[in-house]
C-alpha cells in the first residue's frame, strides 16, 4: 500500500474548524475518495462541514479541478469552428435548450450540449427530446464529433467518464442532506462542463419559487462562483440570472415542450420563451465571436428550424412525426372574472411531475404526453368559465394528486403580483 | 420491511438548518442507526451538523436515553447497600480511580467501576491495573455482583451490552472528526454510566493542556450538561472541574501509577493525588448518604489499603507481587539552578505514550513498565545537574521520540507559572 500524504480526519477537522484546505489536500481528498481510500462516512462529514462553513474561492477551484482530474476530458480543438455551450440550473417549463442549440448552431458555431434527465419537479432535456419518435440520446464519440461538424448542434447524454468523482459525490450528497451548498453545486456543474471541453459557456442561473435556489442573492453568489470557476479553467463564461417564479412558456411536460420549442423555431411561441432564447443565444454567439449576430432573423427566416430538423434527424428522430398524445386530459377553468394574479412555478412543476412528466426515482420512466398546458399567464384578463390550464396524463388517478399540488398555486384578482423581470441580472 | 416513520435526510436537514429534533425523531434515528437502516454516511453527516450547530438540552437527553435503550441496563437494587461511581474525562497521570474505589468502598458503599483502556496520550485504568501480576479486567456478571457484595469495590471492563449505539457512534465519530462535540461527549459518557445502573455518580471533568477539552469554560459546559443528564435519568450526579495543565502526581505510565496509588492508600503519596482522591471520595460518600465520613482517616489507618488488597485479590491479582520493571531508563537533569517554572501535561502524556505506556491503535498492547517518573513539580527549587524526571521503556529507540515530544515542555525560571488551583469548580 502506498503511503498516503494526508490524514483525512485532519482534513475534516480543518474544514470543521473553518480552516482552508490546500490545493494538495483537496486534490488528494478527491482522488482518495474516488478510489475508495477515503470512506463515504468521512466524505459526508466533510461535505456537511463544507455546507455549514463554506469554502474559499481557491478551495472551490481546487475541488473543481480535482474532480475533473478523476476522469477524461473532451477536446474540440480539431473541429475548425468555435464551441459554446449552455447550462441551466433547472426550472419549470424550461425547454430553452431545444430551440437555443439549433439557433446558435445556425450561425456556424458548434454547440456540444451534453444534457441530463429530470429528477424532482424540474424536467430533463433528454426526457423531452425522447418524445420525438426514433430520437436517440446516446451517441458514440464518433457520432458526436461527426454531428458537431456537420450539423453543429448536438444534444445528447453525457458519458460517465467525465468527472466521475462528481457522480460519486453527488449520490452521497443526495442521501446526506448536503445538496444545496454553493461550493458543492458550483464545482459539480462546472467540473462536468469544463471536462466537456467547450471553449465558452453561458449559464442560466435561476431563482424564485420553481428554482433549485429560491433566493436571488444566493443565485447571484452561485453564478459568480461558477463564472469565476470557468475563468480559472480558461473557459469563457457568462451567467444570466433569470426568474423562475412563474413557469416558463405555456407548456410544462415533455412532448408539449417540444411542440412549444418548434413554435419558437418557427418564429412564434410564448414571449418569455422567445425572450430568454434570444438573450442566451446572443450571449453564446458573443462569446463565440459574433456579438452582432441577428438572432431574431434566424428564427424568422427558418435557418434555426432547418438546423433543428437536421439535428433531430441526425440522431434518428423524425421531425415531422406526430408527438405522443395523452390518454386523458382535464381542463381547469376560471371561477371568476378578473386578472390571473398568480401562477406559482413550484406547484405547477410538482403537478406536472405527479401527472407523470417527471420521475420519482432515477430508474422510473417518464410519460411523454403527461404534463400541463397553460392557457393564461399572469396579467392576462380571464372570464369565469374560461379554461386556465389543461392537465394531461396516461393514468387518470393522477389528476387528484396533481390538483392537490395546485391548491393555492394560482389566483384571480385585480392585478398580477409583481414577480420582477424575466432576466434580472448578468454576471461576467 | 416495516414502514419507517421518518426520512433520515429530513432529519439531517433539520439539524443542518439549526432546527430541533423531537424525542420521536431522535429515538428512531438512534435505533435505525443501530440496526443499520440509517447508513454510516448519513449518521456522520448528522454528527457533523450536531458538532457545528449544537443540540438543545432536550435533544441531548433524548439522545442519551435513546442510546441506553439500544442495550441492556444493570441494576444494583438487590445489593443492600448504596452504589456510587466516578468518571474522569481523562488526563495525564490520572490514576485516581485506583485509590478512590477502595477508599470509598471501605465505608460500606458499593463502587461498581466499569472502566476502559487508554487511547492517545491519556492512560486507561484497566491498562494500569493489568501491570499487577494475575489481575483480570474481565469478570462475569456473577463475579461482578459477588465482588460488589463482598469487597464493595470492583474495577473491571465494561461489557459490550451497555448502550451499543454509543460504541458504534463513537467509532464513527473517531474517523470522521466529530469527537469533541459537547452533546456527543456528554451523551456518550452518560449513556454508559446511566445504563450501568449506579445510583450516584461523581464526574471529574478536566480542563487544561493535558485534558481532552482544554478550555475551562467548555469543560464547565460539558460538566453542566452531564450533571443535568444524570438528574434527568434519576442518577444523583455531581461534577468537579479539575486542572490538567500539569501531570497529576509524579508517575505517568502504568506500573508506576499503581505504585503511586499504593503510596496514597498507605497514607502518603503526592499532595495533588491525595487532594483529588479525598475531594472525589467526599463527593461520592456524600451522595451515598455519608457527608461526614472521615476520608483521611481511612487512608491513614489502613482501611482503604485493606479494601484495595481484597479488591485486587478478588480479581486474581497478587497485591504483594513485584510490579514489572523497565528494561531501560534514562534520567533528564536540570541544566540550571532555579525553580521548575513549567511542566506541561500534554507533552509529558505524549512522551509517556511514545515510550510505550499507551497504544497507537486499539489492538496494540501497552508496555506496563514504560512511562515517566517525575522528580520535581512546578514550584520546586532545583539545582543544575539534579534529576528532573526519568523515562522508562522496553525499547530504547523510543527515548529519542519521547524527548522530541518534551521539547519546550518544561522550563527552569525564577517562579512557577500560575496554572490555577487543582480543583477549580463544582457543578451540582
Amino acid at each position: 500500500m502506498a503511503v498516503e500524504p494526508f490524514d483525512v480526519v485532519d482534513l475534516i477537522r480543518t474544514k470543521r474548524d473553518k480552516g482552508v484546505l490546500t490545493t494538495e489536500q483537496i486534490t488528494w481528498l478527491v482522488d482518495a475518495y474516488t478510489r475508495g481510500y477515503v470512506a463515504d462516512e468521512q466524505m459526508s462529514a466533510m461535505t456537511m462541514a463544507i455546507f455549514l462553513n463554506g469554502m474559499e474561492r481557491t478551495e472551490i477551484r481546487d475541488l473543481t479541478l480535482a474532480m475533473i482530474a478523476t476522469g477524461e476530458t473532451l477536446s474540440f480543438d480539431g473541429l475548425g469552428k468555435p464551441t459554446t455551450d449552455k447550462h441551466s440550473t433547472g426550472g419549470v417549463g424550461d425547454k430553452i435548450t431545444l430551440p437555443l442549440a439549433p439557433l446558435v448552431a445556425s450561425f456556424g458555431v458548434a454547440v456540444p450540449q451534453l444534457s441530463g434527465r429530470g429528477l424532482g419537479h424540474t424536467g430533463g432535456t433528454l426526457d423531452k427530446l425522447e418524445s420525438i419518435p426514433g430520437w436517440r440520446a446516446k451517441l458514440s464519440n464518433d457520432e458526436f464529433y461527426a454531428q458537431l461538424k456537420s450539423v453543429g448542434a448536438v444534444i445528447c447524454a453525457a458519458g460517465s467518464g467525465l468527472a466521475p468523482a462528481d457522480g460519486k459525490l453527488y449520490a452521497l450528497r443526495d442521501i446526506t442532506g448536503t445538496v444545496e451548498a454553493i461550493p458543492l453545486i458550483a464545482s459539480s456543474i462546472m467540473s462536468k462542463k469544463i471536462a466537456e471541453g467547450t471553449a465558452a459557456l453561458v449559464l442560466d442561473v435561476k431563482f424564485g419559487s420553481g428554482a433549485f435556489m429560491q433566493d436571488p442573492a444566493r443565485s447571484r453568489e452561485l453564478a459568480e462562483t461558477m463564472v469565476q470557476l470557468g475563468k480559472d479553467a480558461g473557459t469563457k463564461t457568462v451567467a444570466l440570472l433569470t426568474n423562475m417564479n412563474v413557469p416558463l412558456g405555456l407548456a410544462i411536460g415533455n412532448a408539449n415542450e417540444v411542440r412549444e420549442s418548434v413554435e419558437v423555431l418557427a418564429g412564434g411561441g410564448p414571449a418569455d420563451v422567445v425572450e430568454l432564447t434570444i438573450a442566451l443565444a446572443r450571449e453564446m454567439l458573443a462569446l463565440a465571436g459574433q456579438p452582432d449576430a441577428d438572432v431574431e432573423a434566424a428564427l424568422k427566416d427558418g435557418r434555426a428550424m432547418d438546423t433543428w430538423r437536421a439535428m433531430i434527424a441526425a440522431q434518428g428522430g423524425d421531425p415531422d412525426a406526430a408527438l405522443p398524445a395523452p390518454r386523458e386530459s382535464q381542463v381547469v377553468t376560471a371561477d371568476a372574472d378578473g386578472v390571473l394574479a398568480a401562477q406559482a412555478a413550484l406547484p405547477f412543476g410538482i403537478a406536472a411531475w405527479r401527472l407523470g412528466a417527471g420521475r420519482a426515482r432515477k430508474e422510473d420512466p417518464v410519460h411523454h404526453a403527461a404534463g400541463i398546458d397553460l392557457h393564461a399567464k399572469p396579467g392576462d384578463r380571464v372570464t369565469k368559465g374560461q379554461p386556465l390550464f389543461t392537465m394531461h396524463t396516461d393514468e387518470p388517478a393522477r389528476f387528484e394528486r396533481a390538483l392537490e399540488a395546485l391548491e393555492g398555486a394560482y389566483r384571480i384578482g385585480d392585478t398580477a403580483d409583481d414577480v420582477g423581470p424575466l432576466i434580472a441580472g448578468r454576471v461576467d
